[in-house]
Formats: structure tokens, C-alpha cells, sequence
């Protein structure tokens, strides 16, 4: 199970949260023997929509920013899950080096590589940072807001080329921040004697959401026949377009006929369920990220005649090759949010173990659009009250750990979906 | 590494903690790989005594009581170590049993019982609780102060005298929370198909303090070769008298020797580190429980007379046999107090983490007597306050977090010398 935590809101989850909460024994004992069969990320935070009626992943990040969103109070849970999960792969770790993304001139990133290197030292590893920017070619400070510094310092790889790790430092584990979005680099290649966490195949110069979203398909339909609900109520709709070429404007008619097609699913769901919303997908890149090139769509016809910068925005420029594969997404209406902006919750994990979460808001954007955009904010969900435990005799929704069980629970899915994209992914599978 | 914890007081814990604190990489890596070796049992308190000198383990605890006492927000600390405990042993449990003491009229004792069963709930597992007492023959109700109710129910055997339950439960996993002190019940014995934990053989039926502290010796030499402490520092010189029966005033002699011999090291002991503490023993009995029979000793001449009184209480009744081993302990004075009453800390484990901990606070006793008492009272160990995080630079005492990293590095030690020591004394060790 996962911690209670504060949520933003009481308001109502109805039928789904209380067939989660009836079935948790259950939900407990098919994660603990997934477990068994499958390896967890080493760590993962996952985009949840809770929008009343249904409540889903919509996005699965193996690369999880934002510790420093997370409530102090919760680092000590952090610390034991990372401690399980060090455990897992290098018992007789000394060092651990972490790779950060390059862009570290942004101080809220800074303040989250500095909360993961706390946490690390805090399970009894030295920490240092490597970096993949070959402008660094020595030890580099880099001031955090608070006042401390963090030293990026360049990669080495060993004499015998069979190592990674820093001058004067082998790790035994390297823990990737950093999601290899302009491609998998060189020095990290062929590493066989330590741990490179997650492996190279998570790295968006490898990773599609597509698989990700076929994993999940399978996930949430076992899990909906394990509680006895309909696997929508925890999974968006989706669908593929390969073989597109926007830039010759070559698949504007794939995205248009898979939109309006999804819509009428949608719209059939919602006949049935009696929802009264607006139907509207979400179109992004199979390989992107970073909340870049996601629109918001509402009809079949906005995207039949796409403007050349809509089309740039969805096209993911790789190592000089132009990738066009977009998906298409349900899109989940978030019905949650925190003085008047509208807030989606973003839940982390390290190994299998729910460590805590946030809040991301944003006040000018809407309740259908993606929130992962400049302007956003993060509220860190915080522990429950004192005595606030699980009231499996609340009424749904009037209880908070309870709606935080319920959020725990579907991000999990994700991470459960992560694991088996992984595994089916990796180009090595022996090592499974 | 353990969970930053206010603790009650900040004064010098000097070059222990100095040394403690530098060494903690290598320590969570020793500890690491000890755990690879070794099976932790699936939960312990350690009583620890902190003579600013001096930190040790007094008493470890392999059926704690005391759930209760710890903060409410470090539950979700237990519940994520209990998921990790429960995975090794059963992953596909549904249901725990929880056997607890039979003096079901004491009101804190039933509270620990009641946040146990909150903890392995929180987890996903059914839990009930089954009743050693044979006069509990149904289903039987009992009050709780905060006007809750827990049910405990009387043990069954499975027909095919397989298995143990409760009428239409059937656990994977039977954990105890009863120390077996009127010897192993039948029904608890030759269950091969579920979980019994902690062994039948941790309990006080068939445990022997002795033995703990062989294992402890080994453990605290390892320890204080590692960080290059004399081992002294953790652990308290100890002796066994055997063979002795107060009853018929026999093994007098061999406990004042061993007093005095104890006394004399101590006080080199004290010379050679300058500790001006008048040197003290505390004598209990080898198979002893609940801090009964325990005396504190600081002339050998005052058990060459033992009063009747006394002798009763060294002695030990079990099955009708009279069990007179007693051990002789340097007895580690607190110098920690809580509003001018003496105070020690208990740590809390569930498998290798440390979840918690409170004082045990008594206004009555001294600095050299035991505090597990009549009239004993109970102060969480709150998490640190908000930013707390280990600062490796602060003056040694001076930062509460480092002091109970340190607490829980010492009662850690505890835990170990209890796996080494319930592997030793397992009495079908092929399981291991």
C-alpha cells in the first residue's frame, strides 16, 4: 500500500474509488505477485487525469523530475524504498553517480538533482554528478538557489574501457536523470559491469509511448477484471500514426480519420456512462517529450489542414532524422483543482513503493489541455492529518487517504506497464 | 539508512558519533551485505542506553510491544518495511494472523495491537487476531479506549492438522506477538506450510539472553573494527552464571565473583577513558521477560546475601521448572532525561529498517535502573523538523537527525546479532 497523503480536494471518485478501496487486499496481492514476474523501474513518476468519472496515467515518466516537489516530511520513505532498491542491484555499492539532464541552467531541476543526490546519501552511497555535456571538462560548480553547490564533473570511461565513472570515482550504479533525448551517447554504450539505471532502451532515443500504451492495454485489462470495472474507467483510448510525414504533409489523413474515430469511442463511453462532457484527444509525438508538441483536439477536421508549426511542434527532430509517429490519446478532463488553476496529480516511485507526489497547476490552462507547460506549478502532497487513516467505512470520496490510495494504486498500473515495455523492449532480453 | 527523528535531547554523543557519522557509507554497505547473508527477523525493538561515552544496546526485543508509541506520521514508513517484510515470506498472502499476548486487559498493550493490525492492513492483507488463551472459545469482543473494538477469536487447526487458523481464515502468515513465556503451545507446533514469525525458538520458552549476546559480541567486534572504535563503545561487558539455584541459596558465589569481576573491568575501562560514572551491574535472568527480576548491582557484597525476595525474583518459572541462569550485564548509565525524568530510546524494525522509535521515560527510577517498569510512560520520536537533513558538518551532538542516525546504526547492530543468533539456535537449521 502507499502512504496517505494530503490530497487537494475531497470531491467525488464514486464508483471506481470504492471498488478499489473494496478490493484493496486483492490490488495488494496481485501487485506483490506481479512483482515476482517482473522488475520495477528504479524509479518512475506517473501523470494521472481524475476526472470523476474515470481516473488514468497519462504519462509515464522513467526519468522523474520534481523530487524537490515532494514533501520533506516523505524524504524518509524515499530513503527506505531506495535503500530496497539499491539492495536489488549493487548490495556492495560504495559510489553511485548520477547523470543529470544538461540543461542545468534551470534551478528548479537543480533543486531536484540536489533532493535525489540527499536522498542516495541518505541510504549510505557517496553521490557524485557526471555530465553528458561535452562542453565540461572539469569539475564544475553550479549554484543551487538555496546558497549550496552541486559539482558536475565529466564522464570517464575506465583504462580498459570497460567502466564508466568520474576521475578518482567507480561507481557501481549509474542512475540516469536524464532521458537521452538527443540520442544515446557513446560513453554510456557497452556497459556490462555496472548497473546503468534504467537501462539505455528507456532513454526517449529508443522508448515510444506506443509501447508503453500496448503494455498498458494488457495492464488495465487484467486489473479491471481483477475489481470487476470496465478497464476505460482506468484507460484513455488510443491509437498510432506511423509512416506520417508532416513536413510533406503526408498523414494529415491518418491523424484525421484516427481522431474522429476515437472521438466516436469516446463518444460512445460517454453515451453509456452518461457523461456530459465534450469529447477531445490529445495528438503527440510516439518519441517525445517533455510536454512539447502535445495539442488538445476536438474535431476531426482540426487536423486535417495542420499549420507548418503545428507540424514542427509534432514532428521529434533526432540525430538529424525527422521521427513523424504520433499517438493519439483519449483525452482525460482533470475536474481537480487548487485555488481556481486547474491541477493534475504527478505520483513518484522509487522500486515498487509509492514515496510521495505533487500537485502540477496551472493557472491559465484549461481542464482539457496539458499542464506539463511553461507556467506550471507544483503543491506538494503532504502527509494526511494526524489519524487520518484508511476509513474503509468513509463515504467515497469524503476521505482523503483514501482518494491517495486510489491515485497510488493507478500510477502503480503505470509503473507495472513500464516494467513489461521495458522488458519486451530491451534489445539485450537475456539479462531478464 | 534510517528516517531523521527529533529526538529528546541534543547533548555531546562525542567521538562515537563523530566516528559513526563519517564512517556511514561504509556502515549501510556492511550492513548491506550482512543483510545478504543474513535474514533480519521480521520485526525487533532495541532498548539502547546512551552514557555520552558509551551508546549500547540493552535489550532486543523479538515480539515488540510499543506500536503504539511511535508517531502517527511515521506509519507510512512501517507499512512500506512491512510490504517489504510480507514479499519475502508470502508474496501471495491474503490473510495474516496476528497471535498478541493473552493479558488482553491492559489498555496500551491493546492499542499496539490495534496500530499492528492498521500497519499489515495498510499493506493489503486480511488480519484477525487468534488467542493462546484457552478459555476464548468464540469470537470474543474487546474494548479499546478510543472506543474502537478488536475481536480476538481461539486458534483452530486444520482437519488435516496441516495448518493453524481461525474458523474460515486461513493465513499464509502467523506473526507473534506473544513472547511464548508459558512455553510453546501445541497448537504452534510443526507448522510447516505457512509462516510462523518470529520462530517458535524467539520466544522466551526457548530463548536465552546468553546467546543474543555471544552473537552481540561477534557483531560489535565487526562493528568496531570497521569504524575503528573500541567495540566497548557499543557493548557492555557481559557474564553468565549457569548451574545455579537461588532457591536452595546456591550460586551466590558465582554471581558476586562475576559481579566483581564485571565491576573491576568496567572500572579499567572507565580509567583508561577518563569516566569519573561510579561502575554498576545490572543482573537478570538468562530466559527472563517484561524487565522483571532485574537488579542493579554496584557491590559485589550485595548478592553474596540474596533476601528471599530477591532470589524469587531472578528466578524463572516455566512448565513447573525453575530456571535460575542468570546474566550479569555493565549496566550504561542514561544520561538522557526528558523534564528531569530519566529517559532511553527504543528503536522500532520491521525486517532491516528501522520505522521508529520512542522514549521510555520513567520519573521515578535512576540513571542506573531499568526504566521497563510499572509507571513508565511513553514520548514519540516525531520526525525532524522540516529541512532537518544530515549535516555531515555539524559539531557532533549538535544536530538532532544525526542523532538518531546514530540511534539507529547501534540498535541495527542489535538486529543483527538477533538474525545471527536465531540462525544458531534454529533448531531445524536446514531451513537457513
Amino acid at each position: 500500500m502507499v502512504p496517505h497523503l494530503v490530497t487537494a480536494l475531497t470531491g467525488p471518485l464514486l464508483d471506481l474509488e470504492k471498488k478499489i478501496l473494496a478490493a484493496t487486499p486483492a490490488i495488494e496481492r496481485w501487485f506483490r505477485m506481479e512483482w515476482q514476474e517482473h522488475t520495477p523501474p528504479f524509479y518512475c513518476s506517473v501523470d494521472l487525469r481524475n476526472a470523476g468519472y474515470k481516473l488514468a496515467p497519462v504519462d509515464t515518466n522513467l526519468f522523474p523530475g520534481g523530487f524537490n516537489n515532494l514533501a520533506p516530511e516523505m524524504l524518509p520513505l524515499a530513503v527506505q524504498a531506495a535503500m530496497a532498491a539499491i539492495d536489488k542491484y549493487c548490495p556492495d555499492a560504495r559510489n553511485l553517480l548520477l547523470i543529470p539532464e544538461t540543461h542545468t541552467r534551470n534551478p528548479f531541476y537543480l533543486q531536484n538533482v540536489a533532493r535525489m543526490m540527499q536522498i542516495f546519501r541518505q541510504t549510505g552511497l557517496h553521490v557524485r554528478l557526471g555530465t553528458l555535456n561535452p562542453e565540461i571538462t572539469e569539475p564544475t560548480p553550479l549554484a543551487l538557489p538555496d546558497g549550496n553547490m552541486l559539482v558536475i564533473e565529466p564522464l570517464v570511461r575506465s583504462s580498459n574501457g570497460r567502466r564508466v565513472g568520474l576521475k578518482d570515482f567507480d561507481p557501481c550504479t549509474i542512475l540516469l536523470n536524464n532521458d537521452l533525448s538527443a540520442g544515446v551517447p557513446a560513453i554510456l554504450e557497452n556497459i556490462h559491469e555496472q548497473s546503468l539505471l534504467p537501462p539505455l532502451h528507456a532513454g526517449w532515443a529508443i522508448r515510444r509511448k506506443s509501447n508503453h500504451l500496448a503494455a498498458y492495454d494488457e495492464v488495465a485489462k487484467k486489473f479491471g477484471k481483477l475489481i470487476d470495472v470496465d478497464p476505460w474507467m482506468v484507460n484513455p483510448f488510443h491509437a498510432k500514426c506511423g509512416e506520417v510525414n508532416f513536413q510533406e504533409d503526408n498523414g494529415s489523413e491518418c491523424l484525421a480519420d484516427n481522431v474522429s474515430m476515437l472521438l466516436a469511442k469516446i463518444r460512445k463511453k460517454y453515451k453509456e456512462y452518461g457523461i456530459k462532457e465534450k469529447p477531445f484527444v490529445i495528438v503527440k509525438p510516439d518519441a517525445g517529450t517533455y510536454g512539447m508538441g502535445i495539442m488538445t483536439v476536438k474535431d476531426a477536421n482540426d487536423v486535417r489542414e495542420l499549420t507548418s508549426k503545428q507540424r514542427n511542434k509534432l514532428s521529434v527532430v533526432k540525430d538529424g532524422v525527422v521521427i513523424n509517429d504520433v499517438i493519439i490519446q483519449e483525452g482525460v478532463p482533470t475536474f481537480e483543482t487548487i485555488k481556481d488553476a486547474v491541477a493534475e496529480p504527478v505520483v513518484t516511485m522509487i522500486d515498487r513503493y509509492v514515496i510521495g507526489g505533487f500537485y502540477r497547476v496551472h493557472a491559465e490552462r484549461g481542464v482539457d489541455q496539458n499542464l506539463n507547460a511553461p507556467g506550471s506549478q507544483f503543491v506538494p502532497l503532504a502527509f494526511a492529518q494526524q489519524h487520518a487513516v484508511p476509513d474503509m467505512k468513509a463515504k467515497p470520496g469524503a476521505s482523503t487517504p483514501n482518494r491517495f490510495y486510489v491515485y497510488g494504486v493507478v500510477a502503480r498500473l503505470g509503473l507495472l506497464a513500464a516494467s513489461l515495455e521495458l522488458e519486451r523492449t530491451d534489445p539485450n532480453p537475456e539479462v531478464y
